[in-house]
C-alpha cells in the first residue's frame, strides 16, 4: 500500500470501479468526496458546444464550495441536447442523495465518445458500490477509472510547510487525443487540504494553468469536455493562504509542480506520441506574440513528423513561426536545438550530424526559438505526429 | 500531339528539363517565356520568412510587366540569407541574356528543401538546353520540371469568347504538401493571351484565389515559397477586358474554372491523401466568420484522420466548429454529410448506417455546416490525414 499513502490527501476519500459503461469492462466511473465542504474553482473549455457536464459545473463551481466529484469515462454526454443535461443531474441528485450532502456541492465529468446519451441505468446501479469503495488511498483507483486511451495513469503530489502547517497538493488527470490550449478532453482534478480563500484559491489555480495544462499541445483540437478543478478541503488548520504572501508564492509553487508533472505527462502520452518536444519562444515583444508563436510551431503537422522521423528539420520551424502574420526580421531570428544553433542570420547553420542525430534521438528534445525583439518568453509542451495518432484517431469509433 | 495542343496558349512557349538538382534525375527546370511583354500580376505567401525568389517578384511584378517565368524543382532557396538573393538574381541575369530581354522582366520561382544554396552552376550550365528547348507545345514539359512530391501533373485550359475574340486560359501548378490559405508551397503559372489592362488583371486575379487557392487546406502549414503568377501578353487582341463589366465576369469565371480546377487537384494529390473533402459552411453572419469555421473544421487532424477511416465522426466536426471562438448556438447548428442529417436541435441524429457508410467510402464527399446565424457561407477544400502523410513528412529528408 506504499502508493496509495503517496497520494493521500487528509479530509479527501475516493474511489473507482467498473460500472460497464466501457465496453471492454475496464474500469469507468470514480468518485472523490471531501469529508467536509472543500472550497472549489474550476478552469473549462472554452468550446461553444460544452458538454452537460461542463455546463453544470461552471454554475456550480461559481457557488464557491463542493463535496464531490463524479466522473465517468466511456462516454462525453456531448451533443445530447437537453437529454444529456437532465442525465447528468439525475446522477448528481442520486450520489447526493446516498453521501446525504446538499445537490448543489456534486461536481461531475464526463470523457470519451461524443454524442451518445449516458448509460444512466448502468451509472445509477455502479453508485452504491461506488460510495461503499470510498477510501483515503482510493485517489489512483479513482485516476484508473477515469483513463480512456491513454497508456499510463497521470498521478502528482506535493507536500510544503504553507501558512504554519504540512500541506499536501495532490493531482489525477488523463488526456491523450485533443489536447491543446483550453485544455482539449483533459479531465484533472486537484485535492488539497490547505486552507485558501475562495478568490485567492481561484487567482492561484488560474495562474498555474496557464502555464500548465494551458501550454501544452498534441493534435491542436479542442474538446467539449475539457475540466480542471481543484477542492481545498481547509482540514491541514494553516493560516489562510493568500495569493499576494509568501505562503502564495509558495502554494502557488506547489502548484506548478503537481500540474506542471500532470501536463508534461499528458503530453508524452499524447495519442501516439515518441517524443515531447520543449519548445521555448524567447525575445518576444510580449508574452502574448511569444505564445502564438510557439503554438503554430506547436501545432505543426509538418514540425511534428519531423520530430517522429528524428529528422532536424529546422526549415519547417522557421517556416511555420513566419506564417502567424507576426513581423519578425529574419537576421535577428535564432534557433536552437538543445545547445547546437541551427539557424542564425538568416540562415542555416552546418552544425555536427552525430551530435544533431544524438539530440534528436532523445525522448525529450529541448527548442529554443529566439525573435531578438524583446524580452518575454512563452514555452510550450508538444508531441511529435506518428503512425499510431493516425492509426487511433482513423479507427476510433463514434 | 493532342495533349500538347490543348495546352497551347497564343504567343507563348515553354520548356523542362533535368538539370541535375534533383538527385533522381527527374527534371527540375523549367521555362516559360511570352513572345512579347505580358502583363503581370501575383500573389505570393505571407510569410515573414519569404524564400529569395519571392522577394525577387514581388518587386518586378509590380512593375507591371513580364516575359519569362524561370521555376526550379528540388530546392526551395529559401533561409538562404544574401546568398540566396544572389544566386536567384544571377539565374535571372543569364536568362535575360539569353533570352534578350530586360532582366526584370524575368520572374523566378523555386520550391523544394529548405536552408540549401541553389545548385548555381547546374542551373546556369541547364540554361541553354531549356532555351532551345522552347516551344508552344512545352507547357506539359514545364509543368513536369516543377512538380516535387506530387503524384500527377496539374494542368487545366479553358477557352472562351472574350472582348470579341476567342481567349484562352491555361494554368500550370504543383502542389502536395504545406498547401493552406496563403498557398503554401503552391506554385501556379496562369497563360493567357487576352488583352487585360493591368489593374483589371490584378483585380480579377486576386479574386479568382480567394475561391480557389486560398481555400483550400491540406496539413495546415505555410511556405516560404507560395506563388501564382499570371502573364497576359495580349496576342488574341480583343477588346480589352475590364474587371467591372460582361467580359470581365466571363473571363473571371474562366480564371475561376481553371484555378480551381488546380486547387481541387493540389489538394486531391495533398501528402497521403485518399479523399477530398468539400465543406461548406453556410447560415454564418459574414464570410470572414464562415471562413474561420470552415478552416477550424477543414484543419482539424482528429477530422482529417476520421475522414482517412472512413468514420462519420461528426462530433469531430461539431468540436472544431465550437472550438474558434465564435458565438454559436447549438440549436440552430445542422450538419449534413451530403443529403442526410447528422446533428440538429443540439444533439446528433441516427441516420442510416449503409447510407453513411457508402457516402464515406467515395473519393469526394460533401459536408454542409449550416450556422443558422446569417446567409454568408464559405467553402473549403481539404483531405484525409492519413499514415503516408506521416510516412512521407516524417523521413523527407532536410
Amino acid at each position: 500500500m506504499e502508493r496509495n499513502q503517496t497520494y493521500i490527501v487528509p479530509g479527501f476519500a475516493a474511489s473507482g470501479i467498473a460500472a460497464g459503461i466501457k465496453a471492454d469492462g475496464r474500469p469507468d466511473l470514480a468518485l472523490i468526496r471531501s469529508d467536509v465542504p472543500a472550497v472549489a474553482a474550476g478552469v473549462f473549455t472554452t468550446n461553444r458546444f460544452p458538454a452537460a457536464p461542463v455546463q453544470i459545473d461552471r454554475e456550480r463551481v461559481a457557488r464557491g464550495t463542493a463535496r464531490a466529484i463524479l466522473a465517468n469515462s466511456g462516454n462525453a454526454n456531448a451533443a445530447t441536447g437537453p437529454d444529456g443535461l437532465k442525465d447528468a443531474l439525475a446522477t448528481s441528485r442520486e450520489l447526493a442523495l446516498r453521501l446525504a450532502i446538499p445537490e448543489h456541492e456534486v461536481l461531475v465529468a464526463s470523457t470519451g465518445v461524443i454524442g451518445h446519451r449516458l448509460p444512466l441505468d448502468k451509472i445509477l446501479a455502479g453508485l452504491p458500490g461506488l460510495v461503499a469503495d470510498l477510501s483515503p488511498g482510493g485517489i489512483p483507483a479513482a485516476e484508473e477509472a477515469i483513463l480512456t486511451t491513454d497508456r499510463f495513469p497521470k498521478l502528482a503530489v506535493a507536500r510544503a510547510r504553507c501558512g504554519g502547517r504540512d500541506v499536501a497538493v495532490c493531482g489525477l488527470a488523463k488526456g491523450a487525443g485533443m489536447i491543446e490550449p483550453h485544455m482539449a478532453t483533459m479531465l484533472a482534478f486537484i485535492l488539497t487540504d490547505a486552507v485558501v480563500p475562495r478568490d485567492d484559491l481561484d487567482r492561484l489555480f488560474r495562474r498555474a494553468v496557464r502555464s500548465t495544462f494551458n501550454a501544452i499541445s498534441v493534435d491542436g483540437c479542442e474538446s467539449t469536455n475539457d475540466t480542471a478543478l481543484i477542492l481545498a478541503n481547509g482540514v491541514a488548520a494553516n493560516r489562510p493562504i493568500t495569493a499576494g504572501g509568501a505562503d502564495g508564492r509558495r502554494f502557488g509553487a506547489m502548484l506548478t509542480e503537481v500540474m506542471g508533472h500532470l501536463a508534461r505527462a499528458m503530453v508524452e502520452d499524447g495519442e501516439g506520441a515518441t517524443k515531447r518536444v520543449d519548445l521555448c519562444v524567447s525575445g518576444a515583444r510580449n508574452r502574448a506574440e511569444a505564445r502564438r508563436i510557439a503554438y503554430a510551431v506547436a501545432r505543426s503537422n509538418l514540425v511534428k513528423t519531423a520530430f517522429y522521423g528524428g529528422d532536424p528539420n529546422w526549415g519547417r520551424i522557421i517556416a511555420a513561426a513566419g506564417s502567424v502574420g507576426i513581423a519578425l526580421t529574419a537576421d535577428r531570428v535564432a534557433l536552437h536545438f538543445e545547445d547546437v544553433l541551427m539557424f542564425a542570420d538568416g540562415k542555416g547553420r552546418a552544425p555536427d550530424p552525430e551530435r544533431i542525430s544524438a539530440i534528436m534521438s532523445r525522448p525529450v528534445v529541448h527548442i529554443r526559438l529566439d525573435l531578438g525583439m524583446g524580452r518575454a518568453s512563452f514555452i510550450v509542451q508538444t508531441s511529435d505526429l506518428t503512425h499510431d495518432y493516425v492509426a487511433l484517431n482513423a479507427h476510433y469509433h463514434t
